[in-house]
């Protein structure tokens, strides 16, 4: 019921960011309490039978519902950043996009050996940051415990690359 | 309470951006979920006597406890992004930095006629990013209804520029 509702409401914005792209915008989510309320449960549920330490979302979208996720599970939030902006302690990874490359960075202190990780994003694509952020939590010694995401792009591949971890990846509604 | 608790987590890292700041880092409250909760429910205690019908949330810091916040409220929640990011129908507004400008922007679905939106971010420095957001949410028909934030940076003048709207201004500590 909850996928019903969050496809109803996301929009297609077509050429955005560029000619040719159709967007999944799903900013009207955050309009709608009850409904975000619903989203974030029903991932709870998707992930019942995971034990899960620490809930780590990827900036910038990925932090809205990540942090209300790791609100209802009362867990610890890991904020996974883009280059520059984490000041303390920090390691790095640098994956490919399309054209270039992009730099993604989380706190050492955000971990400790063995901690379960949900990774978790707004919109999983081609799964390249996702798998990033995977080796920044493995790099720093912790687990990934599984993939969440509110909308899976399925015709991108991401789902198939993330497989690779042999963890869960689930999400609310796919297109 | 509450203050005594943020204040004992965050930490001062030095030379943070550049040489001869010194960095107040709150990302350890994201690891500290009771901590968190506290500091979402005196924010909502702050404004408990103030009419707000939205939360708007500066990208990217501000929308962690932002969302929080509106989930608390049982708002709509507004994302105030940088430039670039938002793919429907938006206003944009252009502010000084100490070297330069930054441009932020807003949905225009997000508010709707004499809406009243509290502004949240999670660190006051100089006020010009709050500002900015207040003249969005104003520019698109909508009211200000106040401003929030973790914590203020007194000395930088912020909370004295925000006063200029006339609303409540709220931080949990200040230096």
């Amino acid at each position: 019921m909850v996928s019903f509702k969050l496809s109803s409401i996301i929009r297609d914005v077509p050429d955005f960011p560029k000619p040719g792209i159709l967007f999944k915008d799903i900013t009207p989510l955050y309009s709608n309490p009850a409904i975000l309320e619903e989203c974030v449960e029903e991932i709870r549920s998707q992930f019942k039978h995971v034990k899960l330490d620490a809930v780590a979302g990827i900036e910038a979208r990925g932090f809205l519902t990540g942090i209300l996720l790791a609100r209802a599970l009362q867990l610890p939030f890991i904020p996974i950043r883009k280059a520059g902006k984490l000041p303390g302690e920090k390691i790095s990874t640098t994956y490919d996009l399309e054209y270039g490359t992009a730099t993604i960075e989380m706190h050492v202190d955000c971990t400790s050996p063995g901690m379960q990780v949900l990774i978790h994003d707004d919109v999983l694509a081609t799964g390249g940051s996702a798998t990033a952020a995977a080796h920044l939590i493995k790099q720093n010694g912790a687990q990934v415990a599984g993939f969440s995401f509110l909308v899976s792009l399925s015709f991108l591949g991401g789902d198939q690359k993330l497989q690779s971890f042999g963890k869960p990846v689930h999400s609310l509604i796919s297109f």
